[in-house]
């Protein structure tokens, strides 16, 4: 099987944005076109990955709008959704149609716009990706995390401390990414004295409701070098489900699609978890980063927060995770996130991260969907 | 590049159902993983396609649902949407799934729950797919319909009856198909006296508000023949945009989505239009068959309605279009048509169409979304 390419990233301001789903996708549409040196006429496939443009703007069939607006025609298009992972799924969908020889030449861009909504309103969106009954008892993602968090605290008899060190860490990430939402240093008492959320987490141990857009360019890897020589390498994807009730798994503190996706993409690059340089997890709360952590192989069940007490995943650290400031600094643009994680991986296989830049060869991303409902990882390498 | 089979295929129930989506797509998914005779858990992805079932039932997430609903966990899920040919692009999704090695054996399950909605709601929902000026000026795809067949009937000089004549002969195919929404014989007098919709078209001249779901088990033709006897094979399958904005099209009565989806389906299969023996066409409204027949080759522009008053497309006619009714009788549940529409092909192809099967080897549908903002053409032959 040939492997496929990333020949072209781009991420827009994430934050509040004045602008409509249809402007966000176009403008990372765009800037992505210009990163690879290509014409929207070039494109074979192009993919948007978005959850909810219908419910939160009354807008369907943004594919075709975004199509227009790049000049993409005739280029096929269609929507991927895999709720708040639905960039991870569109990175897979992406991967499939140049590795299904469909397409010689693939965008990816994903967008959400939702800052116009309140937070009730757009937890009345994101809870419905949840079991019915889950959310008629009050049960949302946030309390999930909440739940989850105490378990695992008292289960490894870990410091609530650990946790905030996890939002500590990505916010001082993210001071040096500029199209961050929130370039903004925070310190630890101010992640434990915010207002409590779902005990024990409070206010910052949450990611904020953002808009934003972000778009990657995929073509075959043998013709990735007549485009660029800024070009990295999908080695491994994957995706898995766990449970659509969340109560029915067998131990909260492991997340079965994590797991399950990580093995499939380790298996597929050829990779174990010593091989990653860098990730990006998927930190919409605090508690996820541990999971994930511990899910992908980076530390044992129960050591995740050891090894963020020992600093070994900060920029300097033995495994770097969320250079870019993660979801907790950069935002959460549901259908723009997993794809903004690859942009953060691309740039750093690239050398291309500027500031942010560490030493790697190989990166992972990792974007989970609903409280782990369905998770997708992939793998870059070095051309 | 390996071919890619369809080794089982369900539809249910079209109409009026007292069933959400979640167990719509249930029934489609289990009746097909029988047909096949495997079980879920041996799936590797599963694919949904669906339109707006959080716009409609306020539910995302539902092929995590589906996934546990088949007992499919951990197979890795998504939803492709395409608006109104969320089926044909799920189907090219499903495909690319396996021709890229992802996977093994995919399932895709289309399903739509409409008629809870009143037409005015329902109208809502799909009319957020067209370019939001349009619908703001009172344009919805009916309309489209009305002005483009008053366009083809004067440009040709054809008459209004021509295009009554695919309501009647879809009517009448449909009769022998026994989830139809209407099995209901209707004649010319019928068609041409009922309401005016959007003139010149009629009531008759559309297909209604649907609920319903359809599925396909999809996986390398090299090992189909392990799971059954009763397979086909996808040898041609394409997508294509045209404008979204339907007014700045050269030529309202070609759909250049149409024309290009099928040049690139023919290209892939080896095929051409004459190679056909049997087709399922988006008739959402008549003049949309003869708008595909001729962007498919079926009949040179201008001759569409011809042909049809010739008997050609008849269940015994030279190129039978319709077998199962169509959009017309059958209806029109977003996310399922595409589907249904292979569903019927394969079941042509693989001699197990009942009293609808005609002698047919190779075998075409074409899915329309919007009104031919993008299109999926996909080609069968028997094993």
């Amino acid at each position: 099987m040939e492997r496929v390419a990333i020949i072209g990233a781009s991420m827009t301001q994430f934050g509040q944005r004045d602008a409509w789903i249809r402007e966000l996708l176009a403008q990372a549409g765009e800037a992505c076109l210009d990163d690879a040196g290509v014409e929207g006429d070039d494109l074979d496939h192009l993919y948007v990955s978005n959850m909810a443009s219908g419910e939160f703007e009354g807008m369907t069939g943004v594919p075709n709008a975004l199509a227009h607006d790049l000049g993409a025609m005739p280029a096929y298009t269609q929507r991927v959704d895999q709720t708040s992972s639905s960039g991870g799924a569109g990175t897979y969908a992406a991967w499939q149609s140049v590795a299904s020889g469909a397409s010689d030449l693939t965008m990816l861009v994903g967008g959400e716009k939702m800052t116009h909504k309140t937070t009730a309103e757009a937890t009345d969106v994101i809870a419905s990706l949840t079991h019915p009954v889950e959310y008629k008892h009050g049960v949302t993602l946030p309390s999930f995390a909440g739940m989850t968090a105490r378990h695992y605290l008292e289960k490894y008899d870990a410091p609530r401390e650990s946790l905030a060190k996890v939002a500590v860490k990505n916010h001082e990430n993210g001071l040096d990414n500029p199209h961050a939402q929130f370039r903004k240093e925070v310190d630890l008492e101010t992640v434990l004295e915010s207002p409590i959320i779902a005990d024990p987490l409070r206010l910052y141990d949450f990611c904020p409701i953002t808009d934003g857009s972000a778009a990657l360019l995929l073509c075959p890897e043998s013709v990735a070098a007549e485009y660029t020589d800024d070009y990295s390498v999908i080695t491994g994807v994957a995706g898995a489900t766990d449970t659509h009730v969340v109560h029915e798994r067998d131990d909260p503190t492991t997340m079965g699609g994590v797991v399950e996706s990580g093995r499939e993409a380790y298996e597929m690059a050829g990779r174990d978890p010593e091989d990653i340089d860098v990730a990006e997890l998927h930190d919409m709360f605090t508690i996820l980063e541990f999971l994930q952590m511990e899910g992908l192989g980076f530390a044992e069940p129960g050591e995740a927060w050891t090894a963020v007490e020992a600093g070994e995943t900060e920029k300097n650290g033995e495994l770097p995770i969320n250079t870019s400031g993660g979801l907790k600094s950069k935002g959460h643009p549901l259908g723009a996130s997993g794809v903004a994680q690859i942009y953060e991986i691309h740039k750093q296989m690239t050398g291309n991260a500027g500031p942010r830049q560490v030493e790697a060869d190989v990166g992972l991303a990792c974007n989970v969907g609903g409280f782990g409902n369905c998770v997708t990882t992939t793998i870059l390498e070095q051309a």
